[in-house]
């Protein structure tokens, strides 16, 4: 296997409807493999794009939600986001977001970028935003599926929750990565 | 909502498995909102562990590949990684994969630490490790649902590919992020 062989794309050869699951449309895809002419049977999870928020006070503090997640069992540290609604924009369901979970709002937005959750089976991305000298405005409107804890934490409290584990969830720290320095003891220049 | 209540695990009245597709088990957990006692039917997605490594040589190059991904549909830039086998360790997954993938080995392996995928709908963790030194030592192996390119790389490369886009899969950003300050240009300190 040559270092710089000419990689080619996979054909689609049919595409098939897979078992209803929730939040998920499952996808069965008969991929042609270029290398060896092998037919493969894909799994696609489809689903809208993502988005979470990195909501910062005028004084630099950060709030940081608490929710008990079904795939760990388990009460987890993370940021306020969710799902991009059919005919939303992202930056709009930013906004939803942040207001829903914790009832702050900002009127200094700054997109941060986005990431492919997970390229092998999702076709979606995660969009990143920065809500700057965000302020309470309101109570949290929880849907019947969440029981949130709104924290208002320092940026050295932060930094500790990340390097303890206690924020481990992997989008998290992808928005987070792009307004703090979280791993100050880098390994390599 | 206060903002200091005290945050309850939700209770798992019942478990159900769902349909069978690849890659995940599917679970459906029937869970008790501590807030307001409401059941919901909840979908987890359990999972091994995933590992993926950052490959790089004495002088500082790292290894990255390319592959063609089903979700997205397109060939992404990644670093090499998988699924971790059952009975197997993520130290062993971690050199295993490098060599499968890219023909390269390692006798210096560093744990980077592991985060949690997706912890709403997944179980898992991903283990991230640094392999320092590499060496080519045999030919890549790949299995039939695999066409890799591997291609050797300077980090100044690397952060350009990460500041382009090119370079976007969450978990390899993730990866990446322990060991090279992927985003020198931070929104706060």
């Amino acid at each position: 296997m040559g270092d710089k062989k000419r990689l080619r794309d996979w054909e689609r050869v049919r595409s098939e409807g897979g078992p209803d699951i929730p939040l998920f449309s499952v996808q069965y895809h008969w991929m042609k493999n270029p290398r060896n002419g092998e037919l493969l049977k894909r799994l696609v999870l489809e689903t809208n794009d993502w988005v979470n928020i990195v909501p910062l006070t005028a004084d630099g503090n950060i709030i940081v939600i608490r929710q008990y997640r079904f795939g760990v069992e388990r009460i987890i540290t993370e940021i306020p986001g969710g799902l991009v609604d059919i005919g939303e924009g992202h930056r709009e369901a930013a906004i939803r977001e942040l207001r829903e979970e914790t009832g702050y709002a900002s009127d200094d937005w700054v997109y941060l970028g986005s990431v492919e959750p997970n390229p092998a089976i999702h076709n979606n991305r995660c969009h990143h935003w920065l809500a700057k000298g965000i302020v309470k405005v309101a109570e949290a409107e929880l849907d019947e599926g969440e029981d949130i804890e709104v924290n208002l934490i320092s940026v050295e409290e932060l930094r500790s929750q990340v390097k303890s584990g206690e924020i481990r969830h992997s989008l998290v720290l992808s928005a987070l990565s792009r307004v703090f320095d979280l791993w100050p003891n880098k390994r390599a220049p």
